[in-house]
């Protein structure tokens, strides 16, 4: 074990400079205000929990939790997502509260990493969780948030993939009733887009034909509207007749809103996080391998903080909305230079202070004689560039 | 050791509810807005950093560091302060930038506690460190924009006492030459404001009477403008005479900004961090206990980052201003409710989305024939009451 250098920081974190800064908290800004729009409320929760309450509910595998112990034995976790903390916070302190609630978040989340590549162990989530409402009706005003809300973030080419993890527990149950392991293994290659497994894995299982093709099939329910007519008539299970009905609900309610040009039917999809028990979904950008918000309902995660609500959410990866748009040029701050000698001090420094309460970005630096006269005809200082300089006192005024 | 229940937080965390969070983020926004005025960049740095870098350059005590492993056996830190911190990223990503460097965060910084009342583990620090410039007009630029933040963030009664570490310093030690621990505990005394204990100390000391006295007319050294002169009498020692003419200097500077109003002279005052080489300074709201600012000049603290460069700075505590904006009321965010039955729904959602881009905070909720009904007369809907309610269909609208 070597010690780090002392300009080291402990890997997958990073520094964010001037411009980077600039764009993410512009980002982050308005997707707070779209969600603000939407009559969704911000609050922000401790980055320490405990690891029985949060940690554990947080659905993140343990391998991945940043652990501490208190200075009393207590297992203390780096929160690794929002949607446990805020269902704590639902089930305590807003217990009383009238539903539906609608609360919004931004946060940094922790996740413990390998030394892999391009791994981030400190991003940014923006996120909304919509609590208190168990309708199709709920489900869809969170997706056509997303939508929103990445729109509102500058990000135009995207798609939405929604799907229902009772769906998929329908079929594998009644195709492979009480193989629990084989229905997890199979559900694993779904999530890890892995279909090439999947195929191989099903003719292992030694179905019956027509079972496996039911099953294969799956992979084909992706598309618009017409993949619920299509889902409703490869099972007559009714958990799964039931998971696509409310899709259907969901979708007619998306397309009032007008948004269906970025959503599409994805009925192999099952979300990555434990705890979602219906409708799931993933947004991809046109020109990114990985998604940029995810989401779903959530049911039984408040009973788990014995405050049983139905709810439903998503977390936009704030942190990959700002790769994808940091390859645009940053707006480039303008700032003025006000340079003056001891004796244009007072004039100087008034003349800032009017400036910056009319909005203006001003530096102001204590110059000698002579740079006075060099800044009198150019507007390059000290290596830097000004929109406009400003020197104190003003010779030649009135000559 | 008894589990944590359900819904607790650790001891020092808290949660912000909506009605905070719009005031903490209002406060955030303006502080921020003020620095970018001044010409300082926002920069973020990481949560956890390495305790033998960051952590150990820190000052903060060893006993109140968050510290936890990472896989590979390495100590790390939960930050406790930015400047540290942002000494790592200026020696390191900004060392070929020209200076001066005008930088600016807005954090949330940990300290361990044990569990007295009122303490908090994890608080928020805005604030702004001006690197490369050793001049008194830049230790009277940060103080003076302390100021400006303050008012910016609607504090408007307080008062900042600035003092200088050389002066206590070259007094200690021409009256206590050498004698390394009763300086020591002389300065922990002002430090800790108890100056009963400092005159009983001093008596114990065995100084020569006049010594004693000098030490003791220390306690005098608080007040305006008139301060240089009298200090200058005190001591004939190089350092402390340093300090003072250095201290006049910003003195002069801060009346070319008209702020003296909110600005004393406190000679005893040392700043709480062991980094600091020369003007300190520390605010206080005139209705809180505690400080609202501190800052002042660490010319030494990038050396140990390995590219020396003097530097001045201030954290407000954002989270103490919090409390003291706190009592005042609440702006009330008024929200719209469009309700819909499924027959008016996309003509809802579409009137949602459109008063969304106007700006309005708009919440739909879909309801049956009944609700429809009574909403028409009300503007309470589910234990909540709106600026206005929008139904549709729209009944009797060509009535």
């Amino acid at each position: 074990m070597s010690k780090p250098k002392v300009f080291e920081k402990p890997i997958g974190f990073r520094d964010y400079l001037p411009g980077a800064v600039k764009k993410l908290r512009a980002i982050e800004h308005r997707i707070l205000r779209c969600m603000e729009g939407w009559g969704y409320e911000q609050i922000m929760t401790p980055t320490m929990e405990f690891y029985d309450t949060v940690g554990a509910a947080s659905s993140t595998s343990d391998a991945k939790l940043f652990k501490l112990l208190n200075n009393r034995g207590t297992t203390m976790v780096l929160r690794s997502e929002m949607t446990a903390p805020i269902a704590r916070v639902v089930s305590s302190l807003l217990k009383e509260e009238p539903v539906p609630l609608r609360l919004s978040y931004h946060a940094n989340v922790f996740r413990s990493i390998e030394e892999e590549a391009g791994r981030e162990a400190e991003f940014f989530q923006t996120g909304v969780e919509l609590v208190g409402d168990a309708s199709a009706e709920a489900d869809a005003e969170v997706v056509a948030l997303a939508i929103a809300s990445l729109k509102a973030a500058g990000v135009n080419r995207f798609k939405i993939a929604i799907g229902h993890v009772g769906f998929l527990n329908g079929i594998l149950e009644d195709a492979l009733h009480g193989r629990v392991e084989d229905q997890a293994a199979l559900k694993e290659m779904l999530l890890s887009r892995n279909y090439v497994g999947y195929r191989d894995l099903l003719k292992r299982l030694n179905l019956a034909p027509e079972v496996t093709q039911e099953l294969a099939d799956l992979l084909r329910l992706r598309g618009g509207e017409e993949i619920c007519e299509r889902a409703l008539r490869v099972s007559s299970n009714e958990t799964a007749r039931h998971a696509i009905e409310h899709l259907c609900q969901i979708w007619a309610v998306l397309k009032a809103y007008g948004v269906c040009e970025h959503v599409l039917m994805d009925l192999t999809m099952i979300g990555d996080f434990s705890y979602y028990t219906g409708m799931t979904f993933e947004g991809y950008a046109a020109d990114l391998g990985f998604p940029v918000v995810s989401g779903g309902r959530y049911d039984n995660l408040l009973a788990g903080f014995a405050h049983p609500a139905p709810a439903t959410g998503f977390a936009l990866k704030t942190t990959r909305i700002l790769e994808l748009l940091d390859q645009e040029q940053a707006e480039q701050a303008s700032q003025l230079l006000i340079a003056y000698t001891e004796a244009g001090r007072a004039e100087a420094l008034q003349h800032a202070l009017a400036l910056r309460q009319e909005g203006k970005l001003v530096v102001t630096s204590k110059v000698d004689e002579e740079q006075l006269d060099m800044l009198a005809q150019s507007t390059h200082f000290n290596g830097k560039s000004y929109e406009q300089v400003i020197v104190y006192p003003q010779k030649g005024a009135n000559a």
